[in-house]
């Protein structure tokens, strides 16, 4: 097996899918590399909402900016080096501050098979 | 299912096991919570080595510092917001960067289950 370094100049960013807004991912490790989790960098324009339902246990670390998630009624704040961990099958409203926001993630299935 | 939200502030740090550097994890997530992947942060003093095979498909992602990982004869060098992703059965070297370093953890399976 290998060890792995990702930086945020390595991605290809691409629209997060089925929505509109100014929030793109781009994935450095999923389904085509063998390992059990996709690895990846988000990045949000400045208060853009997402709607969704997780489909995969999705952890996402806040590397600059900030987040808000909202689900069941209560709702998170996060900033920079604080993490927000959904699980499969939450529905979430995911806001972006007015700053927007980089994140990467780690989802356990791989979350572009799990949307599939 | 459920929302979490984690800083660094919510973790209560033990030194890695197995060793005796300067180094401490502290999981915020893990088989204790029902979900598939442990989540927590790690705090690495000066200049510490920690020299470890890896049991499962861990992935790290620098929040304060820097560390580099050596596995293979290959280094890979690693600041705030870049991420190492290592595999289950890597042999790693790490090392912290003279102003110690912070990070976020991903491990699929638990690792505390793996290294018991």
């Amino acid at each position: 097996m290998t060890v792995y370094k990702f930086a945020l100049a390595d991605v290809s960013f691409e629209r997060s899918p089925g929505q509109q807004a100014d929030i793109f991912t781009g994935n450095v490790l999923d389904q085509h590399h063998g390992g059990p989790v996709t690895v990846g960098f988000g990045r949000y324009g400045p208060n853009q909402i997402l709607e969704t339902t997780i489909a995969v246990h999705d952890t996402m670390v806040i590397l600059e900016g900030g987040v808000s998630v909202t689900s069941n009624g209560e709702t998170f704040n996060a900033g920079p080096g604080e993490i927000i961990a959904m699980q499969d099958g939450d529905r979430v409203t995911i806001r972006s501050h007015e700053e927007g926001a980089v994140t990467a993630y780690v989802t356990y299935p791989h979350w572009q098979e799990a949307e599939s």
